[in-house]
């Protein structure tokens, strides 16, 4: 049978507090795009989100160099609060760029990105509910993250192709160019968490 | 003497089958800026071998996490199986740019970093070859990579203040620039690779 | 009390040539900024530090890969130079760029840049200083160092949001984002090092 032993539900708790603070950073980015009203507002509460998720990180990290025996393998517990870290980081750093670059009004494909994002990190965040029980279903979520990375890059490269077919102005075609890339390399860090998560159900079946 | 404990063969057939097949890629892809006949069709190729790539990495990493005995240390094991597939993407995502940016034909100095990474991929697949037996010979092959590298980045640097020199649209610099750019990328993922290689031989010599 | 157990001296002495190594680049680099007479030969100064600093590394990972007992954790050493070598690598990248973009005349947000990038290595080798002995003071050194990093951020953004907002050749702009972000990088991986430094404190308190 599948399962982890629990020495440190701490952990579980804390992994569980940074999925549902991603899922709240990508739910205000979705906001922001969705309804273009006060980006700077809207950006700075991300930004807030951001911060949260710094300390929490941080807790983890403190709470594994000062713990003898780990419920599951102490690197992998380093490598996925790095990987959700990151996550944010990149909702943040798309969120900010849209402040950045004056956009006036976000494209259909920046707001169908934001909605992988989110979709990605509601993904994520049934798959790190699982971590203190049942490991089985974790395997299916991963798939999906992956599929929706995939989806991330082909919406990313049809945009981008666009731009360059249609966009005039190298300055706009640059912001834009970038704000894609930027969505779509928040897909991909929920790709990566994904594939530590998976490795972690492959140890301990 | 030199010599690693070959406990578990499967590994080191299973890196090799990597090593083929990245060389594949990078066959193709040189192929397709020296006869840039129908790039698309190539691209679609090279997605198929990079997809192949997928499944390898996938089964090693599946095979690494379930072994309890590992030929050398696991992390390099993980560490080289996850550079390897990095070359792999890169070479997609040089030929998708091809494509994506509809280039009309490739310059001199792109079918140099082409030809540039394809023996970087050889020189790889050499070393990947005396994983099983004598690793003496190894440093050499990743001395050669380092040099490989350092002249792509090179012909890079060149390139890039070249386009700056002439290239008169904003459009097809940035178009370029990035193609040259994600060339270049290759060569340090084999780099990447090389140094993990290097590290092995140290821990076992 | 706090405290390492010098089982191996010589890794100390070595970290300490790494972080001297760095300020002498990040020295040259803002010399370079703020007097802009030739940047060619500034250039290449920088490019010999980075050299040396490619061999100091070597020689660490070498003796890391021959010892059996190391003064901390065998991966934050492998980690720990790592990140110094990738400080010196975006500052030789930086100038490289002055140098390929056939600048005139560095912008005061430049000059701010590397002065920001010279007080974090600064504080990096303070750090590395104490690694032999007491290690307590290392964590404000390390909040330090974010807070740089932090600030490093905030003038790259404005910078680049005034490029947008002022310049209306899109070559230039290109060129300039380009260098804002390059090194601003360099005070990421000034962060990165300084991440590993406080985890080794905390590992060993």
């Amino acid at each position: 049978m599948f399962g982890l032993i629990p020495k440190e539900e701490k952990f579980f708790a804390m992994f569980r507090d940074m999925s549902h603070n991603i899922i709240e950073g990508a739910q205000l980015l979705k906001d922001m795009l969705d309804n273009f009203d006060d980006p700077v507002a809207s950006q700075r509460k991300i930004k807030e989100v951001e911060h949260k998720g710094d300390t929490i990180t941080h807790d983890i990290i403190k709470k594994l160099n000062k713990s003898f025996i780990t419920p599951f393998d102490r690197e992998d517990i380093y490598a996925l609060s790095a990987a959700l870290d990151d996550i944010l980081d990149l909702i943040d750093a798309s969120a900010q760029r849209f402040v950045m670059y004056n956009v006036e009004k976000p494209t259909p494909e920046s707001k169908e990105l934001a909605f992988l994002i989110l979709k990605s990190c509601q993904t994520i965040d049934k798959t790190v509910a699982l971590l203190g029980g049942k490991l089985e279903p974790i395997s299916a979520y991963c798939i999906e993250v992956n599929a929706l990375e995939n989806e991330a890059d082909r919406v990313c490269r049809e945009a981008i192709s666009r731009l360059f077919d249609e966009e005039k102005d190298p300055i706009q075609l640059i912001k834009w160019k970038e704000i894609y890339e930027t969505l779509e390399t928040a897909t991909d860090k929920c790709e990566d968490a994904a594939n530590i998560l998976e490795s972690v159900v492959v140890k301990n079946a």
